[in-house]
């Protein structure tokens, strides 16, 4: 097992990692920029390096000053976290060259599933279901043009290096083709460097169900069922659960044996999550890998009683996974708890914390790096806490939810508290009624 | 089902009965002294009555001022917390007469159990093991030493309004009884206007184990399970775990009888403990019933994922149970934070809490009524947190609470988490090899 892990990131998932790393009984190093030198996970890792300034460029992206601190402290595994280097091929191939384990997926993995026309591809070779659309990315607008006519629209164009909704565009006819194809590249172009874009079918009012899995060195893989995601602004989730109110047991099969041929087709090790939109007709299409833990796993963590960070640590090291499935025992669901403004388009609201109280009790979880007193950066995104409850019935889920809502009390800056309170109290959410369109079309703001 | 519940406490236990009424869907009364305006248990009730001065005798204790408050709110029902006037007949009976619900035991079952030469009695009677002894109480002190002469040094004197220690003295021979028996009935008469004593013989080095019961209006009773709470300074409980190390299923079939022979014989309703000593033979004595809601009551809670606040709730308002009993699922364990000085005899350190981070994560759950800037009164108990957590082994449940006691941060005050984290890495604790002895006779509290 690791003597010592070094944690190249940030917030509360560098406060989780260290938690299951104490656990395992396994010294930690933190990293901070100096907009973070108050976090909590400064405090309360065995080291802690200072790796520049505030800009993430300059300090949790920096792969040079990172291998450093981690020579230096003498860490002989890094973990990524999600976000920042989690997926970077680069830095998961340079950790190999400096011999610290990567907790995470190879460069190869990375490169085959971040590259979004690659992972379709293998996914169609692996016989997991697919969006119709183009082959690999397109050469040309003529190209575009005479798949959208073969698949019928609405299509979507997607940036190949694409995520958080940035480089895509929905077109209903040609003209709406035309200018989507000019938007989509010069927009991936401005913000991934890369103007590869390819189309599918877009599927109308889907649902966003995504499912866990575990792989080891050994070639067993097996999946920890689904979340539900569809809880979304402008694809950025802000609410998830498990299981899905729309999951049958047929389905979760499916989808589970979808994503263990997906993944053992290129013997994926480690935690991951194989993304699927659902239809209505639970129909369900492959949309990407991420190849990291999610910032959603403790739903998963909930209804089946597993530490998925322990997990990925042990599968690093080298130990062997059982093989079987999980099944939900219980129901649970997150409500990220942004520092935004969700009654003034969800602005972001860094500042001082002055009150906090932090709700408890039975069935309440909450992951977070912030205390009275603390002043959340602007750098960085603005997620501050994650309230997790878990019940036996979703109902019983969402009353939970509501209580610890409720008295989850946070002055000094706007959140996303009252926005999750009228989510909570929404007869159709309340019903499981929902689409990843349900908050751009069927949401009513106003009673946030 | 009630409309509004009057909360007849303060301090966690206040906002741990709201958050449940809160989660069922009724309003809440809080009541409060003017040393605890400030605490968050006032802030999350749906209204708040002030009802005195700090003195508890003239607020939490205060009959008359108690009912008009739930007159005045319109309150249907009093739920009593533990301590203050959970074990109150009178209180009971004046509810009763006043036509609000006690949510709690009747005048009766509290008369019958809170005596404890009558309690005994009816344990006896309804074939629960009794630790041998005078046959209700004792009329002089040479009743005393015939009784012990009969069955053998050491005794142990109690007085029958006893509690906490409280009018309690052991004797191992004939001086030390005479000894006893006269500062045991001026003790007892002080502290609970009652010199009333009986006597037992005194079971050496035993552990304590409590059986949590619950019976409905209609005869139903079952059993929970245990707790084992042997880790107390002085006879207060500062650890308490479910399932207890020293617990075999077959031990737990025959004291799970008992206490359901036990609370059936006095038609219990409600949920309540009956505490038992084990020997080192796993030969279990009946010691005493309490008829309201334990300290440590989230532990049972934890490991049969069960409200045990909602259960009492449901039980008062006529709801039947199934009378099937639960057993462990998991394996949780509660440290009682008080603000006390664990390296100066756990004297109490009230006072301003300046600096305030409480765990989180997977399988930690905290009840806690303050927060950061919060002023511990001086007037009432010392415990200012429940920290509980829970895991598939005992082994991993200590790991959690070393990981978890590590990164809990009170600043202001002293606490007894370092005792606490001590205890977590004593290997006769974690053997799970101790008796109630165990903190005087084998605790090296130089390792605090």
């Amino acid at each position: 097992m690791f003597k010592k892990i070094l944690i190249a990131n940030r917030g509360e998932i560098a406060l989780r990692i260290i938690r299951t790393c104490k656990e395992m009984g396994i010294k930690t190093v933190a990293v901070y920029s100096t907009a973070d030198k108050e976090s909590l996970h400064v405090r309360f890792a065995d080291e802690a390096v200072c790796i520049g300034p505030p800009s993430s460029a300059q300090s949790y992206l920096n792969i040079p000053t990172l291998i450093a601190a981690a020579e230096i402290t003498n860490a002989d595994a890094i973990h990524p976290g999600y976000g920042f280097l989690s997926e970077n091929a680069e830095f998961s191939r340079i950790c190999q060259e400096n011999n610290i384990k990567f907790i995470g997926a190879s460069p190869e993995m990375i490169n085959q599933m971040g590259d979004k026309a690659s992972a379709k591809a293998t996914m169609i070779k692996a016989g997991v279901p697919c969006i119709p659309g183009s082959v690999g990315l397109l050469d040309s607008l003529q190209d575009a043009l005479k798949i959208a006519h073969k698949i019928k629209y609405p299509v979507i164009l997607k940036a190949t290096a694409g995520g958080g909704g940035r480089g895509m565009r929905v077109a209903h006819n040609d003209e709406e083709l035309e200018k989507g194809w000019n938007d989509a590249r010069t927009e991936a172009k401005a913000a991934f460097g890369n103007d590869g874009i390819y189309l599918e079918k877009f599927v109308v009012e889907p649902r966003h169900i995504e499912i866990q899995i575990c792989g080891d060195q050994y070639g067993h893989v097996c999946h920890l069922s689904e979340r539900d995601c569809s809880i979304q602004r402008r694809h950025q989730k802000l609410v998830e659960e498990a299981p899905s109110p729309f999951m049958t047991d047929e389905l979760r099969e499916k989808m589970g044996k979808a994503a263990i041929a997906g993944a053992a087709a290129i013997n994926y090790e480690g935690v991951g999550t194989i993304e699927f939109l659902v239809d209505a007709n639970r129909d369900f299409y492959f949309m990407e890998m991420n190849t990291r833990i999610q910032v959603e796993h403790p739903v998963t963590e909930e209804i089946i009683n597993y530490d998925l960070i322990k997990e990925q640590i042990k599968v690093a090291a080298g130990i062997p996974i059982s093989g079987n499935s999980y099944y939900p025992k219980m129901h649970a669901m997150e409500c990220r708890i942004n520092a935004e403004d969700p009654k003034n388009g969800f602005r972001p609201s860094p500042g001082k914390i002055t009150v906090l109280h932090i709700p408890g009790g039975h069935g309440v979880r909450v992951d977070t790096h912030v205390y009275a007193g603390y002043t959340i950066p602007s750098n960085y995104d603005s997620m501050i806490a994650k309230l997790i409850t878990v019940a036996q019935t979703r109902e019983e889920c969402i009353v939970k939810m509501k209580r610890a809502l409720s008295e989850f009390v946070v002055e000094g800056v706007k959140t996303t508290i009252p926005f999750h309170l009228a989510l909570m109290d929404n007869p159709d959410f309340k019903a499981g009624k929902f689409t990843t369109a349900f908050l751009e079309t069927s949401f009513d703001f106003s009673t946030i």
